[in-house]
């Protein structure tokens, strides 16, 4: 994965993505608001990089596992591009998700009592319909496009030391590694309660997991991806731990002082800052990823 | 009012307010979005420029009339600047609001069954305290710093054809009119049940209107200042109505697609674009100030 790759992912992509905005909220401190990105999270890009890199496409569409912001990334990626999607998710999925999923025009497949079994179910329906298999994280098509976030950052912020991201499965931390190596460090921010990062980078590689907590419905990967690891472990990016009450927090102040909207996943980056997890040296300029805000609004004071 | 003194209140301010962030949509559509700026309005630039340009101020501070956005706005700037900020509210105002004032640190005093005896009792206390007034809209300083919105829209766009500003006593709209000249037009949007710059403009200068409806709480001056009138009456700005129908759809549709917290007042100028109120020509690019996000987030959806 080489800035090169998440470069043509830019240009692939130019079209279908919002550009979101960077704000200086406050001198140093800039804000990626990626939760205004179509369908609410980053997961678009990954989306649209996959199909468009892949060309013409097999009848049956695509297919993707997920409950949550990546499957409504995939509805959205095939209703523009006229495409089938077919989505997995588990038995235990909302109805609210489900009805979101169902009025992108997607087909639901309620499968499995947890997204693993969900995804095995996907992977042998693939199999047999063909359809183009489009991975939550650990896929390069997918990983390039999520990078695009970085180059942005970059080129509107004119500049920054740090980058703050999220992590589940890895595919955006490991994206914007790659698009902003050797102009600024990432620092990778994960729930305590979902250290996937951390305990790989502890364990000299990927490693189960247990999840819970409130991102769990988001960052919710059991293990960080293979693409994840790689990148972040190569460049030296470190992950800070921050407490669910540190993303409450975070959340709510967002919201309080600047009128942002995010879900929990979208705060947690921001919550290493909020809560002191991560110090910023004096001068030193920090760009935090707003990376999603499917969230109930009437939730957020 | 000339793009001059929008320009020179820009550089007063700068230091004390965010430059929001603008970001197009769509092809062509670009949003404003002001609700993310200090206090949740655009009104703190028109108040840090009449505060600043005033020099050395009276032992007394400042004083406002208003239980809305400008009220806050008074408090946030007199917090920042370390001086005291005396709110009148009318006896109707919410608890939830007098809170927030208080909350800020201003001292709130409750009087008058609406705002213009509010107003009244603010100059009587002003003559006598001789603290700073700062007018809601109809004061040069205040309506140059609204101004800086219009000068933003045309640095972080790179020149738009239109824009479109929700009107309450038209310093806003006056301040962009004049920071636009020549280079943009500006189209006004009001709620059908609070014209004031379309009757004024029908009649040949202010009158007295009705206020009702979902934008009273921000935009319900009851006629058009003097200076809102003059700056868009002389530039030939025409006012465009919408419903209130049209603004709460348009509310709804800003969460729905952007993410984007916008309160009524703060969703009226894009409500002309969402009803048909306001067709762009073909390839016109135009953007919308999104002006406000004071509101309650559960009733967003
Ligand atoms: C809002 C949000 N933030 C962050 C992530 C984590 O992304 P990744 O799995 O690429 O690490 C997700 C994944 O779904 C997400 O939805
Ligand atoms: C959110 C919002 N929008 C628009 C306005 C109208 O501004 P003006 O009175 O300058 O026309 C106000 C005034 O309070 C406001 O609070």
């Amino acid at each position: 994965m080489s800035v090169g790759d998440v470069r043509e992912a830019a240009g692939r992509i130019a079209g279908y993505v919002r550009r979101t905005p960077v704000m200086e909220v406050s001198p140093g401190l800039l804000l990626k608001l990626e939760g205004m990105q179509h369908s609410g999270s980053f997961k678009v890009r990954g989306g649209f990089n996959r199909v468009l890199t892949a060309g013409e496409l097999p009848e049956a569409g695509v297919i993707a596992a997920s409950g949550g912001n990546h499957g409504l990334a995939v509805a959205y990626v095939a209703r523009t591009l006229g495409v089938r999607a077919e989505i997995f998710v588990p038995t235990v999925s909302s109805p609210v998700k489900v009805a979101g999923l169902r009025a992108l025009g997607a087909e639901v497949t309620q499968t499995g009592a947890v997204y693993a079994e969900a995804y095995e179910a996907s992977v042998k329906r693939a199999a047999e319909s063909g359809a183009l298999e489009i991975h939550a994280y650990d896929q390069a098509e997918v990983v390039a496009g999520q990078g695009t976030v970085g180059l942005e950052v970059l080129e509107q912020s004119g500049g920054v030391d740090t980058v703050l991201v999220a992590v589940g499965g890895g595919g955006l931390v490991a994206g914007i590694t790659a698009a902003v190596a050797g102009r600024a460090r990432v620092v990778a921010v994960e729930p305590e309660l979902i250290p996937t990062l951390h305990r790989a980078l502890e364990a000299g590689g990927p490693v189960r997991v247990e999840v819970s907590g409130v991102g769990a419905d988001a960052l919710g990967a059991s293990r960080i991806g293979e693409i994840g690891y790689a990148v972040t472990a190569a460049a030296g990016v470190r992950s800070v731990l921050v407490s669910d009450e540190a993303i409450v927090d975070a959340r709510r102040e967002m919201w309080r002082s600047y009128r942002i909207a995010a879900e929990h996943a979208g705060a947690t980056a921001f919550a290493a800052l909020h809560s002191g997890a991560y110090t910023p040296a004096p001068g030193e300029r920090v760009a935090v990823v707003v990376c999603g805000a499917n969230t109930d609004p009437a939730t957020l004071l």
